[in-house]
Parts: C-alpha cells; structure tokens; sequence
C-alpha cells in the first residue's frame, strides 16, 4: 500500500480514461473498468500501468496490467495480455489520469477541515501546547506531545511517546513511535513534480506519503516533501540536524546521521549507517550504500557502493580528495 | 513607479537635506523644493539624484535631476542643469536623505496595525485558516485562499486564484494572479543591507517590493527580500522549490525552474527559461541569460551568456566541468 | 558561569553517582559530596571532573576536581589530590552524570509552563503582537518589541531596544541591548549532540545558553543551537542574514558579517571583523582569525589565520583560487 490516506475515486472504465486523455482507440475494450493505476510490477489484471523509458523493458514483459500508457518504439515489448495505450507523452498522460483516481493529491491547499485540539477527542489524551489545530483522520499514540501553533492536518499517524514541536505543519505522514520533530518544520507536502509549460506548469499527483520511522529525530525548518508514486522513508532511528530538505521518493535507511543544511534530491536512496556532513547535497535518482560517509559540503552526482568515504564537489572518493588536495595543506 | 506602498514624506527644501546632511554648502538655490529622490535616469527637474561610480558618467551627462549626491572627482561629469552635492561618501548620504523620504523603510519590525481577519472586510470574500492576520492597505482578489497562522502585514496585494500556506509572514509584497505560496515563507523584509560600522551598523532604506507575477509557486521555508532601491522580482510560471533564499533586487525571469536549497545574492539578474540545480549559489549583482542551466551545487561567480550550461565551483561550461572530472568517473 | 538557567540538583554523593553509571570502586570516599560537574580547569576541590584526550594532559595535571572520570592509560597524568573513577567511555558517562545534576537539559519538548502575554507583568510594559506567549523565568527590557505568534519560552532574557519579530521560538538564551531578530526563527534549542547507538541513539546534555550581545541582528529562518558544555555566542554588532544555521557551542566575534544561507558547524570559533559569503560552510572546532573574509559557496576546513581572504572547496587562499580557476575566465 502506497497510500493509506487518498481516496480512490475508481473504477472507472478505459471508455472514461480515453476521453480524458482525449483519444480514441479502437480495438480496446472499452467497457473494462479499471481500478487503480500502479507501475509495471505491481499491477493486477484489473490496473492500467504505464512504460516510458527502455530501461523498464524487462518489467515490461511481466506486467500483469491489462492496459499501458507507453509510446509506439515500447508498446512490442508489453505481453500479449497487456494493451497499449499509444500517448506522446506518457508521465503526462499518467499525470492526468492520476488526478482523476486521486483528486485530491494534487493540491496542497491549507487544510479547511481543521479545529482546535482542545475540541477534538485528543483533548485529554495528548499533551498539547496552545493554538494547536488537528485536521480530519488524524491519530494520535499514548504519552505524545504536540507543541504550539502546530499544524496537525490531515492523514496524519501519531505514534506513542512522540514529541512534535511549536509551528510545525504535517500533512499526509505516518509517524512511527519514540519519534522527535522539533520547530518549524513542514512535512507531508507534495513534492517540486510538474510538467514544466510555458505560462502555466502543470502539477503531477503526489500520492505517496512521508513514513517516518521509530525513534527518528527531526531538525528544526526541516522540510520533507511525500512521495509521489512512492513514500518517502526516514529509517528507524536516523537522527536530521537543522535544515534540511529531503525531497520525495527518498528513502533513508536505519541509524543514519544528517548534519544540518543537507539536501536530497528527489528519489535517491541512502543506506543504513549513513553519515553526511553539514551542507553536502544528493542529486537525484541515486543509491548510496551502507555505511558511506560523505564529507561536509560534498556535491554527490552519482552513486556511491558501500563502506565508501567520500568528499568533495563532485564527491570522489575521500582518498582522491585528499591527494589532490595535498598542496592545500602547505599554505593560507 | 519602484514603489506603490511606502509613503513619501516630501517635498523637502535643498536646506532641509544639508541640514540632515550637516552640511553647509554655498551656491545653490537652498529654498529649491525637492519631491523625492531617484536614480540618474529615471530623475526629473524636483527630484535630487546619486551617482558614485564611474560606471554610471554615461548616464550622469543626462540625468535631468538639478541636484546630485556625488564627490569631488565625479562631480565634472554632470551637466550644468544639475548642481553636485559634494559628500564624503554617496550611499551613506542617499540612505540618510531616504530615511527623510521614506521613514517607513528602514525598520521591519511587527506591524502593529494588524487585526485578526474576521474583523475585516476579507472575512466574506477570502477562504481562510485559524489565526490569519491581516495589515493595514492590503488587497486580495477573489478565490483566493490564506492558510493558518499566516501573517500578511502592511502593504500587500494579493490577485486572484492565489493560495497562500499557512506560517507565512508577507508585507510590502504585490502578488499577481494564481500564485501559490506555501508554507513558512517570508517574503518583503528587507534585505541585508547596511553601511558596515564599528559597534553600530547602520541599516540602508529598502523602497523596493516584492513583485510575483502570475502563475508562481513559491515553495516552504522561502526568504524573498524587497528591493532597496528597485524591486525584487519573481517572473511570470516561475516555480522555486523549498528553503530558497532571494536576496533583495534579485529579478527572475518568466518560467524558470529553482531546486531547493538555492541562494541568490543581491542585485543578480535571472533570464527566462532558467533551470538552476539544488544548494546552487549565484553572486550578486550578476547576468544570467535565458535558458541557461545551472547545475545542482554550481557556484556562479561571473555573468552567464544565453543558452548555456554550467556546473562546478566556480562554475564554468559544462563541457569543461566533465573534462576535468572525467577521472572521476574511474572509481569511488 | 555556564548557564543561569538549568537548574542544579546536586550536591550527589560519590556512591549515588557510581550508582549511576553501574561501577563499583574501591578506595574512594564514597560519602564524599559532589555539587558540580566542570571541565578540567574551571573545576574545585568539590567536583568531578573529566579528561577523555590526552590533548588536555596539560590541563589535567591542574585540575583542583577531586574526582575524574577518565580512562586506564590517562589516569596517571592526574595530580594526586584527584582520584580517578575509570570507565569505558569517559563522554557517554559524563553525559550520564550531568543528567543527573542537570535533568532539564536533555530534552527540548515544548515549553508547557508557557502563558498569553497579556497573562504576564509584560503586558503594560512590552509592545507587543498577537499571540505571544511567554514562558517561566523571562525577562524583559524597557522599549522592547515582540511580534505576532513568537514564543519565548522559559529561561529568557531580552535586554532593552530590542525587536523580536514573527514565528520565532526562542528558549535559554540571553539577548543584550538593541538585538534585532527576524521572523521564524529558532534559538537556543539543543544542538545536534549524541552518542550514535544501533537502536536508540542517546542525546546527551546541552547546559550552555545562546548568549546574543549588543547590536545584533539575525536573520529571518535563522536556528542557533544551544552550546553543550559551554555558550553557543553572537558577538557584539554582528549581522546574520537569513536561513543561517548557528550549531552547538560556536563563538562568533564582534563587526562580523555573515550573508545568507550560511552553515557553522559546532564548537568553532569565528573572530572579530570577519565576513562569510553566501552559502559558505565552516566545518566544526576550527578557529577563524580576525579580519578574515571567506567567499561565498567556501567550504572551510581549516584553521584560518588573522587578516586572510579564502574561497573555495576547499577553501584556500584567495589568490590560489584565483590562480587555479585562471583558465575559467577564457570562456563559459
């Protein structure tokens, strides 16, 4: 389950679907009513996925979805089961009939359904400081706190023993038990996904939440964005310093150290025992390893194994770093 | 018009400036009203102008200003229509002379004419959060929404479609059509200018504004500073990405896409169609062309032509930036 | 004088604090009362002490504590009158025990003895904006300002002329005469300090304040850390812009001029007159000399000396830098 929290408006038939996108396909059956819409590998027969880059092409093969967005170069290597859906631009055309399975996924407006804690069931159970507010499907464990002015809003999990800080605003996020977030952090809003258009950028959903596991400790003015097709992940125990700005999709693993200004590009994946040095930031789409250290200040631009150090704009290994850098030791 | 807000407080005779001055100078029409104070190009007959670098005596010759703050080696560049005001040093004198124009401009501190907004005329027209407040000389178009504990100070026009999160504080501030603001963000402060000064810095008027154009998304935690002397300016579908900083003067282009975590420093010019990286730096007072690239991390200490990628620090082409890491590529 | 604000509740005797740390000693005088945990040199014949470096060996020789944590191999750089109490890792007890002196310093849970200040003796004597609310053992000074939803928890004091603006949380720190504050801002939580630990890391006490002298000014978006075992300062006249990051126990001198987004990490020391660039980055426990200016996007990692300009990654010597980005300026 990616998402517990946004409504599924489906089933809606490929007749529906179709029109949205404003095609017209023949030899579709039209009338088959489609469910969800999920990637290659975890569809069902009753699911419209979607392939828009030859490097998917072995998941292609096994997806069991009975329809798929993709492009006229892709569609031969979809099975047999699978019909394609011939788009021109496939993230686009996913975009758009995401927002009409999840609607409400696509917008970060303020939360109008909220009210004050002290009118809400948590009033005897939560330790809360004043102006707290709680929006609508929010749960809150045994022997938390909420600070003031924190924005609870809604689709939020609340774990036992947590301690959220003053003026704070969550949304759409899964807090695990022993967690602490201090002040002024934002987490749970979508993420910087849009389709860049001249005049007018269009938004892409973001279904995914922000999962944030036992024993974390949050930095102040952090900002964590939910995932998009996935969650963004703060593994058990992994402790953020102030400032940082964690993008969606990124997981992070188990007992890992971020020092304070630190930024991580959209769906990277870092490791368990992980540690990275104030103001080192994380391109996109890369996997960092286990026990890597990344020196403060680094630019990292591609993937790192594990056990590896590393330093440096773009990062290299720490070795490297030092070498080229051994006249600098000489003179100031 | 550099600013619709601030009030002017003139006109003020030529002896009233000398006097703030301390200065005493023979010669010139001391009983001479003067409406306000401008830069050399954009002066008229009433108006007292500045010029303190040589790089501007193309524009001195025909500034139409009759009097002048300037020094004694600069002075011969004007024309006979403008009489100079002989000072040790212009911008110190420009920031005492505007502090008579403008009072309001130096200090930022909490507007205290603010009033909870179910006490205004907003309470019908505009969707809001908890806690919204609302300054003195503040317009919002309809169908626009202000989040909870939001802060909107002093001289702030809001368009239409317009969504503001919700802990924003914004004062001085003119946003256009369908911009979307989201959390934490604070936007028309003053920038960090100031005359360096044993003990007791002294803080330079800032009559410039914030401008959004249509269709902006602003993302969390933002500092957006007003201009001193012109105004900081976010152009038209231009999308920034969480905990960016604009410093004041900045002018953005239309389209252009800003990752989180980019600083901008004073003064710098952005062209349309601009895409810079995450944690990415640029100087102040600095040329970026339309459609150039910045890579995530770049720090650009030097104008930017059109149509040109960049990365590294300094950053330099692109092309460069590969060659010289192609190492890099051997191992981690 | 570390801290006025935590509370002490020793004096503990020798047996309870070996109790503590589950150890058991021959040979020490248990009864013995300890009112106090210092460092080496600050320490009296009624404290306990710790030496965990043989870095401080000098010092030890010194010291007048008459208990030590310590390790086997340091013990015997102790002078006789202070006895030794041996443990595997000298800071995790030493953390230990200061819980013990100092409950109050481990966790930064929001302030629950927090009231509306129109509740307080500020009421009449502070201007101030909606939603301010005030915690125990605040003070406040004549002429002082205080903005809409800031939260000045317990263990405050604010001098006189002073303006806190918007949104900011502010707890144990001592702010002097004339101190502007922005807004959304954080200061005097705890620093990023704890002993990693596979599970369950382990915060270990912060007992130092935030210390902010005459005439400063901080930025909007600004967090400043606490120090653990000593002050985290702001020296006289210093100017911080916005979004920078302060950690644990730095000092920064008088005149100094930081631009925006800038990262000190903890324990280093910044002289007097020195300017930091936007961006820049200043690894922890290094010392940086006065007069020195660091360019924007820096990322320092060593001492710097008096009267030094440097830029770079590495920061070098400014005119390194210029030297070896020489080809840089033939073409982009």
């Amino acid at each position: 389950m990616i998402n517990p929290f946004f409504k599924n408006h489906g089933p809606f038939t490929i007749s529906e679907i179709l029109k949205s996108l404003k095609l017209d396909i023949d030899n579709l059956d039209k009338d088959k009513a489609i469910t969800d819409i999920k990637d290659l590998l975890s569809s069902t027969e009753e699911n419209l996925t979607f392939f828009h880059s030859k490097k998917y092409k072995h998941i292609a093969k096994k997806t069991k979805a009975s329809f798929c967005l993709t492009t006229e170069p892709l569609k031969n290597e979809l099975p047999l089961s699978c019909k394609a859906i011939i788009v021109e631009n496939v993230l686009l055309s996913l975009s758009k009939i995401t927002c009409i399975f999840y609607p409400d996924s696509i917008d970060d407006n303020f939360d109008e359904t909220i009210i004050p804690i002290d009118e809400t069931k948590f009033n005897e159970k939560v330790i809360f400081g004043k102006n707290v507010l709680i929006g609508a499907n929010v749960s809150i464990g045994i022997n938390s706190k909420i600070g003031h002015n924190s924005i609870i809003e809604k689709n939020v999990v609340i774990g036992d023993n947590c301690t959220i800080g003053s003026n704070n605003v969550i949304r759409n996020t899964l807090i695990k038990d022993n967690v602490k977030i201090l002040d002024n952090c934002v987490i749970g809003k979508h993420g910087f996904g849009f389709f860049p258009s001249k005049n007018k950028n269009i938004r892409y959903p973001h279904i995914g939440i922000v999962l944030i596991e036992d024993n974390c400790e949050i930095g102040c003015g952090a900002t964590i964005d939910r995932g998009s097709m996935s969650n963004t992940i703060i593994g058990k125990n992994s402790y953020l310093d102030n400032q940082i700005h964690i993008a969606h999709n990124v997981k992070i693993g188990e007992n890992s150290i971020i020092a304070g200004q630190v930024g991580i590009a959209g769906s990277s994946i870092i490791g368990n025992n992980v540690k990275i040095g104030g103001q080192a930031g994380i391109s996109g789409h890369l996997k960092i390893g286990n026990n890597v250290e990344i020196g403060g200040g680094s630019g990292v631009i591609r993937d790192i194994p594990d056990n590896t150090k590393v330093m440096g704009y773009p990062a290299k290994n720490i070795r490297e770093f030092l070498r080229d850098n051994k006249w600098f030791t000489k003179q100031l």
